[in-house]
């Protein structure tokens, strides 16, 4: 039998990471190339303690069908943590969503025709990309500059685009850059939404882990007129596999976004909602996230000090002030790709910036580098090699 | 700000199902208008020790990220199971879904284009009518018989309507009729799907639930060349709020719906398939499953008994062989919709057959009624209080 794939998947493979994971098996391999979350940085005792009560004291409130909207106490929760950043819940509404994910996901089925324009940072986080790409979305990249998208590109596309519907950003410790977006330019990026009447998308998975400098307001409050939809995740907080992530939506937009997530999964575990709600509440939450970001300096500092010790003076990159990524960038013209595949044959995995392009036909030289799964150990010998492998493609 | 919502979101609004419970807030309400599984059927102290033990032994694998094609020994085992009801994994694949909703989502993701036509039993499962709904396809609604679709109207609808691409059917003690399709029908289906060359999505959540009568084939199980999807759920058998169900794939198909499944959320929650898995080989499923059919048994039996007591003999109703529900009809030409806000008034919850109809514009006689929620008690007295209404409005 001959199946017909639909117009908007037929284009869209999978991530690059994984195929590149399968190369990357070797036990010995030294593992930069992930985006997972440290696992000494998951509050384990903790979540099994909550987790037992909550199947000894209410069980069936955690395995009985929950609501669409997500688990009120948790809800409740955030809109009091979110509300002392600044978001104002007089116009906006909470939904909960089986992960950040599930946010783009959603956004793009009650937002987007097919052929409709989304902006989105180049590089930027591929599982985001092919969600819009899954919708039939037409993806504008604007090149990430150290501070931030840059602007002039910006205005051009918007300008000469009017297509345009959404605008994707982590303006946080991006994925895969690990750049920060100023103060300034998220005002003047919320502007040019304003201007050119788009919705922008702001993702905000690793704010909380900010290690480094002062916190840089969300664009989320900033929102006068209700064009930002914001979305926090506990992948990075508490723990990848329990799926809870949250969206700040215009209340205009939470009735919709409702049946879209009934009509997707229905409601996310509800036990996973209580465990991170009981945690926030009910114990010292604020050491945690003290203690991650930490660990996470930590293994930052390790890796880039070990990159500036090890690597070729011509190879660049930044140190992060906070997330799990910091992205190296070999001199123009060079295809990191090339060099990537060439890491894991001396066992150790990166990842191409290419995996991250909106336009993927093309080369480019950046490679992501996480720090947050290896020990400190194999982050400095990981490091050594790369850097040996810098000196070896420079020479040529 | 004036927000656009796409088109194929445009007009799907929530499931009727939850603004009827808005009306039936008051505690002292009869509830027959859910579709929840009885309490009393959660393993509550196996999962609860499972759980803990899982924490205590591997929380690592519980908490980090998972594979989007599922947890490798939840695959292997359903696997296992599904090879014993005939279905052959040389030609298919597992993917485990966040509930079998998502099977529905990821089925239109992938299969489905804007203006494709889906055909579906009328009526049938809201939450699926509305995921086909949210992408934009065209439902065809084939009268439902206590034996199956009306095959002469299947037919002529599929000769006529050549954009029809994928038929949704819920073979087993569907929702809302509680009918079972005859293995004949089952048949006569698939060679309908073969001659016009349609994929099948059989949905099947209540498949274990059968109380009376004999096993009928699940179509899967004939499906020699590769166009049934199969949907499974652990919803009814374990818990809902575990949101774990898988699809039985064509290998074909498995790589565009795991990365349609990668761009919506990722993976499963790992611990709920670990749960499971571990329920499934470690303990003594079977004898769960008996005691949860019994249960089922017995609620349906005092149910449809006081239905033969208290109902007007002109309101037909069949007794279902499994699953949680029982369509009553009022002679034909009645709203039942009427009836139902009635119902409300004096304290007792049914649904419309409109909330589950293709065309929702037309009235219909027919009312879902829940067996599996309420105690016995209750279940006696919301009948004597339906019945009575029969009578009133029959009288007329």
């Amino acid at each position: 039998m001959d199946y017909i794939i639909s117009n908007r998947m037929k284009d869209v493979s999978g991530s690059m990471i994984r195929e590149l994971f399968k190369l990357a098996k070797d036990p010995a391999m030294i593992k930069f190339g992930g985006g997972n979350p440290s696992e000494e940085a998951f509050p384990v005792k903790e979540i099994a303690e909550i987790s037992e009560r909550a199947f000894k004291e209410q069980a069936v409130g955690m395995l009985q069908y929950g609501l669409s909207e997500g688990y009120t106490p948790l809800r409740d929760t955030l809109k009091k943590r979110l509300s002392e950043e600044g978001i104002d819940f007089e116009k906006n509404d909470i939904l909960i969503v089986s992960g950040a994910q599930q946010a783009a996901d959603l956004s793009s089925k009650v937002l987007l025709n097919e052929g409709d324009g989304v902006i989105a940072e180049d590089p930027s986080f591929v599982g985001c990309l092919n969600t819009f790409r899954a919708y039939g979305a037409k993806l504008y990249g604007i090149p990430l500059k150290e501070d931030g998208m840059d602007l002039e590109v910006l205005e051009k596309t918007l300008e000469e685009n009017r297509n345009i519907r959404l605008m994707y950003i982590i303006p946080s410790f991006q994925n895969p850059t690990g750049f920060t977006t100023t103060l300034e330019k998220r005002r003047a990026i919320l502007d040019l939404a304003k201007k050119y009447d788009i919705i922008i998308f702001e993702d905000n998975p690793y704010g909380e882990l900010r290690f480094k400098g002062e916190d840089v307001k969300t664009i989320k409050s900033m929102d006068e007129d209700s064009r930002v939809i914001y979305a926090g995740s506990f992948s990075k907080v508490m723990a990848p596999a329990f799926r809870v992530g949250f969206m700040v939506l215009p209340k205009p937009l939470m009735q919709k976004m409702t049946v879209a997530k009934q009509t997707t999964d229905v409601h996310t575990t509800v036990l996973f909602q209580h465990i991170c709600n009981e945690y926030m509440t009910s114990y010292d939450y604020a050491s945690h996230i003290k203690r991650v970001r930490e660990l996470y300096k930590h293994k930052a500092e390790l890796m880039v000090s070990s990159m500036e010790k090890y690597f070729h003076p011509d190879v660049k990159f930044s140190y992060p002030d906070g997330g799990l990524f910091v992205m190296a960038f070999l001199p123009e013209g060079m295809d990191s790709q090339v060099f990537v595949k060439k890491g894991i044959d001396n066992l150790v995995a990166c990842v191409p910036q290419v995996a991250f392009a909106v336009d993927q036909s093309k080369t480019y030289s950046g490679f992501r580098m996480n720090y947050s799964s290896e020990s400190d150990e194999n982050i400095v010998k990981g490091v050594r090699i790369l850097g040996q492998m810098t000196y070896d493609a420079l020479k040529k």
